[in-house]
């Protein structure tokens, strides 16, 4: 039945790829919302319910989101994705309409094409393609895929925590995965939170002559004095009790940190520097990047900032800081710690603006949902897949993973590291694209069997 | 003969005060330049020659020298002042034209009235009216006056080398004091030197998503690593070499502190902090603003700096800082210092752009010229006159009192504390300016005993 499959997909091919062609013209860009929005949500529970699925709108002080049901059984797989995509400008950078897909170099060309709407049709491709092959799933099948992840899902929050129920499963597919350079499918088993702040001095009430600099307080000072703290000199981070909050890695993160082909030199030239920081190479570099918390500097400005030079001493200063998190570290009790370990040290006067938080989240890569995710592939014919033990970035992800419990695997996808997400001629290979109904499908069975 | 000299300056207080409208009228902004320029140079070598000098325009790169000389005996005196102006602008602010001289209040308002063309008058008129009643000079007068001082003076160093014999001098009044906010004549007997500088670090070649904070080098961070290296943890300066540079304070210095009427509540009120960098107060205070080099932060930036968030690891960030310098501080071995300071701790990456020096310049306040400012303020009877050691600010002083060598002090001025230089509604009071004539034609009747 897997070659019929197959088979059928092959077949397939062309309605398969004019629906998503119509799915990408219906231009859906949350951050600009606009008359054709709803059709779009509309369009996606249409495709739901063709695929045999309950669907409806559900809605939410934002975007609505569409929420759909299929099969009957005692588990439950929650399927993750969103209908929004990234504003297209700038519009001239673009080889062809961003709204109008088209094919060149057997790519797939559009906005959204690969966040996350080729995600989001192939889950429903797939559905469709399972039961007209292998019948009804023997089990609980849920499709949560919201309007709002590009501007920050920022209602998300609030509708799984009402609707808590309703989405209970016992694994998540969530979106974001990709096929990395050398075309291997990668499977996140989390994302790091994030505490992201603005930290804020004062100095006097307007900028001062520097002939004062010896005399007056200097907000650009005082911050690096704050900061001075925050990292030794060597760079490690030496916020109060932030590493104590971490779980440890386990030794299967590590074992699968191990296993992860990661091409140093390719990032490093692509950045074009000389090293990383602290020199860091080789396992110890990908065990920062994955299993460590942050705290970067995203920006920081004070006083004046123009060409040539301007004698004060500035009234004002700031720094943005964005603070990822690994399992453990709560933004909230991270936000405490900071307030705390800057009071001890007499900087009461530092004003920390909270500008948001994002929950970690930590599936264990012996789940029995990234196993699913691996003989997927495997079935498939790819024996290549990369497990992460997470992605070095944060998400929504920790209101299924974290607030439910829900173990919650990033896997499968038409993004490739080539398909040029949030960037203007965004793409999908169109192999890929089959591929991934191919894949979720056979997903759907392994989990039906168990 | 004193009180004829007063009678003779009440007596033509109406002369003195036109022929100062006269000189207001014309626009001399050296920012600005302009048909009129050369015309305010031109009336400034009349005023001198009618004044019994022999003057000249002397060209540089830029506006014109006027140079004046009279009178004839072993020892000479020299003058410094600037007939160029500010910009008058935001023009709306002002209550009358900037070139159009109002009085109001027994205050006399235009642009360059307190900085600097009422103190270059009143020389001149001194002159004039010293010879009046004194007759020929028994010394010889030289008066240099510049057109470049509000952009910063840039032929004067080379003006003054290229003319060092023509300047020589026994002793130069440099122009820049003020009464204060109590009345008080201010004297000052040097300047800070300053050494302005860009500290500027890179990591990748573009702007990095911030997942990679804890593994990408970060110039942000860069910068505050290379900061806390020039400042310890309680503000003090840490710039390997710079405190054996400096040349102490002498004992005279010290004491005249102690007796400077200092109001540091009013200062700090002004300012609307709660305390002054590091709790300094009384003469720990002054000694700091007057006798301490400075490592001023003017201003940094990096990354992303608008409302919100954004993460990223930025790829470059910039601090701009002026070190103010006292005495034995030449900018150029300071720049020196700071390249070694770095590179010594391993932030050979950090680059030091070079955005200007000035070098310290300092009168001993026992100098003979500095006796003779306090003592001419007596003699027309005020006994409030206050020694500085230096003014906490910076200026092209040191063309003269340090390259040449010839003691100077800046004394004597039309200025007072609230006298908005630099600001619209620039103003003198009328009393000041006609005691200022008065105070330079004491003054080098006292310089002629010798």
């Amino acid at each position: 039945m897997a070659q019929e499959l197959k088979d059928k997909i092959e077949r397939s091919r062309e309605d398969l790829l004019e629906e998503l062609k119509e799915f990408l013209r219906i231009p859906s860009v949350s951050a600009q919302g606009g008359a054709r929005f709803r059709e779009c949500a509309e369009w996606v529970a249409r495709k739901l319910r063709e695929a045999g699925a309950e669907a409806r709108l559900m809605e939410t002080a934002g975007h609505p989101v569409v929420y759909a049901e299929i099969g009957q059984g005692e588990r439950t797989l929650l399927s993750y994705g969103h209908y929004d995509v990234q504003p297209p400008e700038p519009l001239e950078l673009w080889e062809s309409d961003p709204f109008e897909p088209e094919v060149r170099d057997s790519k797939l060309f559009a906005r959204g094409v690969a966040d996350d709407k080729g995600d989001v049709l192939a889950r429903i491709q797939a559905l469709r393609l399972y039961r007209e092959v292998f019948g009804e799933p023997p089990f609980r099948l849920k499709f949560l895929i919201e309007g709002e992840e590009e501007v920050g899902s920022p209602s998300l929050g609030k509708f799984v925590r009402e609707n808590a129920d309703l989405l209970r499963a016992d694994a998540c597919l969530w979106e974001g995965s990709m096929q990395d350079e050398s075309g291997r499918p990668l499977i996140f088993c989390g994302t790091k939170g994030m505490l992201y702040v603005e930290l804020r001095a004062k100095g006097a009430s307007h900028d001062l002559h520097s002939m004062y600099g010896g005399i007056a307080p200097n907000p650009a000072w005082r911050l690096v004095q704050a900061l001075r703290t925050i990292k030794d000199e060597t760079g490690e981070i030496t916020l109060d009790g932030l590493h104590e909050l971490a779980d440890p890695p386990t030794e299967l993160d590590l074992r699968a940190i191990e296993e992860i082909p990661f091409d140093e030199e390719a990032l490093r030239a692509s950045w074009n520097v000389e090293a990383f920081d602290r020199g860091l190479t080789g396992d110890a570099l990908l065990r920062e990047l994955l299993l460590r918390p942050t705290a970067n500097i995203a920006g920081m400005h004070s006083g004046y900032t123009g060409p040539g030079s301007k004698t004060i001493v500035p009234s004002e200063a700031f720094v943005k800081m964005d603070f990822r998190l690994v399992s453990g570290q709560s933004p909230r009790r991270v936000m405490q710690l900071l307030r705390e370990h800057l009071d001890r040290r007499g900087f009461e006067d530092v004003e920390i603006v909270d500008l948001g938080g994002l929950e970690p989240a930590k599936t264990p890569v012996d789940s029995p949902v990234v196993r699913l995710a691996v003989e997927s592939w495997r079935e498939i014919g790819r024996d290549d897949a990369v497990v992460y033990p997470t992605v070095g970035g944060s998400g929504p992800t920790s209101f299924i993973a974290t607030d439910l419990g829900i173990p919650t695997v990033m896997t499968g996808s038409v993004a490739w590291a080539g398909s040029r997400i949030h960037s203007p001629n965004e793409s999908t290979r169109l192999e890929d694209y089959f591929e991934t109904v191919e894949y979720f499908a056979t997903l759907f069975r392994k989990f039906g069997e168990r």
